[in-house]
């Protein structure tokens, strides 16, 4: 969900040698390309899943693996259809950040430099857009669930562990 | 979801003095007055969503409220059209309770002493179900997470400290 700590997971994982393919970069790659005049990136995502299937982001996100990757991390994962999809490349495992919806709002806020509840608002309508596309069944089917309610150190400190376990 | 620990969640907070009303009892009830010959439980609540809305199971739960409580806490909500419900008696605070998949189907197989792939299959096929309804977008929404991923001393141990946090 959008002000988890999802960017700072993958820069873990960077970090440990994982290739880490952000799958929202994958779509912006084919946005710039093929987007209609005007369009926005949400509505041509939109309109791809229309074409080409619920899992069309992975497909294009697996594109983005170099060959000689050995551990890969795919960061922005919206629906089961999507695991579907890497189930090609072998078993996935699914980690999920977790963090209250206060919590996120508050995060996104100061990253905004925003503050009223309009965009509390606004906020709040992303969420359900991702719910919407089917984040919450991923969420549910989690092999793992790193919880971001606290301290960066302490979610620093959980991370290490589940990529430990991952990596064993 | 199914076999993640929430009913033994809702045994601590029943300790704790809350009044905990079982959803699925209240469906239940529901469902021996007025199901159709043959019906089964799931079907009845897919028709009485139907014709009532998604809402359906959560006012019925609103029902079984005794009106001296003061605690209240409702097991096994399924979407955020429940959450929406709840508001009515207050802001509703969501606490999700999370297994990974395995741990769980290796739970929910030692309870039915069952233990053949083809019931792997099935609890699977159940876990779709419960993601349908959209018990996901419950779960990205929740204020607190308990992981239930270890042993039964460290789930109880992690439920005391949030059931601490919800009572301050």
């Amino acid at each position: 969900m959008p002000g988890s700590g999802k960017t700072e997971f993958a820069k873990m994982l960077k970090e440990k040698g994982f290739q880490v393919i952000s799958m929202g970069d994958a779509l912006r790659k084919r946005y710039e390309k093929e987007a209609r005049h005007g369009e926005k990136l949400m509505d041509f995502a939109k309109r791809i899943r229309e074409i080409y299937g619920e899992g069309v982001v992975a497909r294009l996100s697996i594109e983005e693996v170099p060959p000689s990757a050995k551990l890969v991390a795919f960061e922005g994962v919206r629906s089961l259809y999507e695991v579907e999809e890497f189930k090609r490349l072998g078993e996935p495992i699914i980690v999920a950040i977790h963090s209250p919806p206060q919590l996120r709002y508050s995060r996104m806020m100061s990253r905004m430099r925003q503050d009223d509840s309009k965009d509390i608002q606004e906020l709040r309508r992303r969420d359900l857009d991702e719910i919407k596309l089917g984040i919450g069944g991923v969420i549910a089917m989690a092999d793992y669930v790193v919880l971001n309610d606290s301290s960066i150190e302490e979610f620093k400190r959980r991370s290490e562990e589940i990529i430990q376990r991952i990596l064993r």
